[in-house]
């Protein structure tokens, strides 16, 4: 299915030169999500009666929400891209959502939103690392 | 079809009151694809060879995403909400979402993301005021 | 003093037009530290033992430091200006620092964190005011 | 001089640890004052006749004002925080920031708004390397 975000690549200018479309696309859609539901799941841990035990996860979520909106605006940006530069934040993404993931599922079996939340950094995560991937992969030609 | 936002707001410890959960969610999907679309628009219009006659569409898609990225977050929190203050960031909004629509319409026969981003501002405008009236409705009663 | 914000303002190629330097400048200056505030006293609530009777304070802090920071670009930009944008941005702000400056002044007694959020939010209501009564203003005329 | 950011730091619930808060200060106010300079360059480089010219200065602008825009508010949480995390993100922001220096310095002597804005990316990029350093040094124990 071609989506928005695919559709805006495509329109784009100057093209997406070498860079994988597919890629790029689940990893600004993902990014999105992410960031999403970790402001979702910060407020509903505020919302929760245990809130005192759910601190360290408000924390995280906050500073992954931020960290993933940051990543979706800059992959999203096509014009004079640096593939040096993606890659320090593309790695800083990694570790953001990698650790949420772990402290949402913590609280996985107990909150429905930190369940959701889990999933949806493991998938950011994952395509984060796949766009990582191939950019490493390409510096070694 | 259940979204990913319609499961985080129905998991959220303090329900979701005698607000509308289609409208709400609704609105925060458009606004996160609005946000996403003008920065998308934005670095497509530098792209551009005329970027020279695409200046004022730039600033707006600029502004447009920052208002949007704002009030999305703003909604997606169920904890405390203040339907007053909602009402006033919603009011802006409109405003921003429409004016950018507008930009966005006039270059849209020359550039597809253009067109695109017209379309995802409409949306977010729709599903903003019907928030918005809502709101307005209630507070009559 | 001749600030940073300042001497951009004064650096920009299309000038500053018929704005009051000054007033936009004070704006600008005190969005951005209020955003600030804001992210910090959430952060600051959320590490104290009473947690739970500050999620009010957390929840109005994190909307009022996204909806000053959207406001403190917006306001940055002077390329092709929207009055009336601005205005509904404004209004908007005005609403949230005052909430905001009224929680945190309900917990500036026992936490020095709220007490100095209050300030910073009072001093951006205020600014923010005075550009949106210059805006009233210009457009009466 | 005790400034707004140091105030916070020192009302903090949890203490500032073993770290060090001039350090820690003076990293979130250039970040904060490197954002705003990026969205501001960005914008009067939109806003130059010869804006063709600086389609890659207004991007990296951009990115680096929103990496800029997540690491102060990273930095400015104190509760729970992961030292871990907080390397790779500040390593990213030393990457932006002095991209972004390198990009408005090419502008300079043409622009004062590019010469202010290297000036505070440099600014920004060395307070994170600092902060960035003390981190490795801790580890290293």
């Amino acid at each position: 299915m071609t989506t928005q975000t695919e559709e805006f690549l495509r329109s784009h200018p100057r093209g997406v030169g070498t860079d994988n479309v597919d890629l790029l696309k689940t990893a600004v859609e993902r990014l999105s999500a992410c960031a999403q539901s970790c402001t979702a799941c910060a407020d509903a841990c505020l919302g929760e009666p245990a809130v005192a035990e759910l601190v360290a996860c408000v924390r995280l979520n906050l500073d992954c929400a931020d960290v993933c909106s940051a990543a979706e605006r800059v992959l999203t940006r096509r014009t004079e891209p640096d593939p040096e530069l993606h890659r320090g934040l593309l790695e800083a993404v990694v570790r953001y959502t990698g650790a949420c993931a772990r402290e949402c599922e913590r609280h996985a079996e107990h909150h429905v939103h930190c369940r959701l939340c889990a999933d949806r950094c493991r998938l950011a995560e994952d395509a984060s690392r796949q766009v990582l991937l191939q950019l490493q992969e390409r510096e070694r030609r």
